[in-house]
């Protein structure tokens, strides 16, 4: 066990699948990384929500070993809201509406007793204030960042600064591409990591992760769930898992990071089966361990190599 | 060794990819197939070329292990030719022109001496024709067969009485989802097993194949390869690799047959470096199997599973 931080949004989502609909639900980057962290180590969230924000979804994540204490209800503020629909194959998704609320301000502080914190993920979110989240760390072991297109687009300057200073990044297949102009996704790879991380995670959705790291490269599929309700939330507990290991062994070498890909996939293959957190809140570490074991046999271990 | 016999295409093919253009290769299912499987196991060769059709094309098959006795030169036709272009991501291929002259006519005879083989592929031909086919084999042991949505959409009839005579069926992902009408891999994966085939192959290309099989399921990463000239005939030379594996063994557990995926992923990814066969005319097994260690270190002999 290790201490693990996040810090990214907390939401309320309006979500629209081929299965249904889901109105102000609890999600959000951090908030999914949490939960998902969590099964395997206990996680510190940083994050900010309006007064808007219901009291029965912090009672939710006070049920998991999650310290609420980095969260500010911020007075007069609104809390981020997302509304999406995904298509009839759940592989492209479109925004309907976007209220940046809350998240539109300033960013939240860490409190002083979170900043020791080791193990730090920095979830999608304006990379101005994630600069400014690592300037309060005092005793970071590993930092890996999350992004998305619109950084990469338009503050993308910050974005480098942040690069320069993580250890690894997690990246879907698309924004590796857009952040190095390179379509095949092994060159993409080895251009992130001459932007600054040791390692680079790209995530490619139901398609699997790849990890690079320092010349050597790990593949790894997607767990293969019959039961696809709503993709939100996949990418961040997958990072959720990916860290929790990390933090959980305190190990940060190759093959830590190897395993981690494969928790980070089986915790995500639980959030896709349900709206919001339904699915990623009830499951339990010995529900992650039997799927794993599955998934092991699934990727190989009945092979004699 | 066991004897492995593979009936479908021999082209003259013209590609256009980002890095270039190739006039008046040599291409087909059968052809592609047969290189692919000569790596691992001799190969018989069932088809049918026009009058037009290359010496030079037919000496470089025969410098494999290619039995070239079941090629019929057919006299006042002409050759099988296809004009295709891909998309800058090579993802996608527009046909430009197809011209079938001998493919139009009807199929090719199995020599006598070809009839007693025990491993059969069926690569993607005209159903009808393969029934025809089957109808001439004497000791088959594994046959496995190939289509593409031509059929599926146009002699589903007959594709489906195919599969009632197959032990396996190769596919990719688009073909599956077109042949159930589902959407999710496994669930398509599984409706196709219950219309015949003891096991079904899907490939999906750069984000490598599953296998199914009794119950149970193998995953596989593709090879991450930096260059891609010309996917032309990387599905073709992928089940060349897996059938050549399964003949080289003559085995056809779930072992085998998981196996066998990583040889066929491993040959396709030399034909994707060269237009044509120019890559996969020029390895032999042990450039094969020094790519196959580095790839089974990627997917996960590093991890203590």
């Amino acid at each position: 066990m290790s201490s693990l931080l996040v810090t990214g949004s907390i939401a309320l989502d309006t979500v629209e699948t081929p299965s249904g609909k889901a109105e102000n639900q609890l999600g959000g980057s951090a908030t999914y990384f949490s939960l998902a962290g969590s099964i395997l180590n206990p996680v510190r969230l940083v994050g900010v929500v309006g007064e808007d924000f219901p009291k029965e979804y912090t009672n939710l994540l006070a049920k998991s070993p999650i310290d609420l204490q980095g969260i500010e209800v911020r007075k007069g503020s609104k809390t981020f809201r997302w509304h999406g629909r995904y298509s009839e194959d759940m592989n492209n998704r479109t925004t309907i509406s976007v209220a940046l609320n809350v998240l539109g301000e300033h960013g939240p502080k860490i409190p002083d007793k979170f900043k020791d914190s080791q193990h730090i993920f920095l979830a999608n979110s304006d990379p101005a204030l994630q600069l400014e989240f690592l300037d309060q760390l005092t005793s970071p072991k590993l930092i890996v960042c999350d992004t998305m297109d619109l950084w990469i687009e338009h503050n993308r300057q910050n974005l480098l600064e942040v690069l320069q200073r993580v250890d690894g990044v997690v990246l879907n297949d698309s924004e590796s591409r857009l952040l190095t102009g390179e379509t095949n996704i092994l060159t993409a790879a080895q251009i992130v990591c001459q932007l600054g991380p040791k390692f680079v995670v790209i995530k490619k959705g139901e398609h699997g992760a790849m990890l690079f790291s320092e010349g050597a490269i790990f593949l790894l599929p997607a767990y293969p769930t019959q039961k696809v309700v709503d993709p939100t939330g996949a990418g961040d507990s997958f990072a959720g898992g990916f860290m929790g290991y990390l933090a959980s062994v305190d190990q940060t070498d190759f093959q830590a990071q190897a395993q981690a890909l494969v928790y980070g996939t089986i915790i995500a293959s639980f959030t896709v089966e349900s709206f919001s957190l339904d699915a990623i809140s009830k499951i339990k570490r010995q529900d992650v361990d039997r799927r794993r074991m599955d998934f092991l046999k699934m990727i190989g271990t009945t092979l004699n190599v």
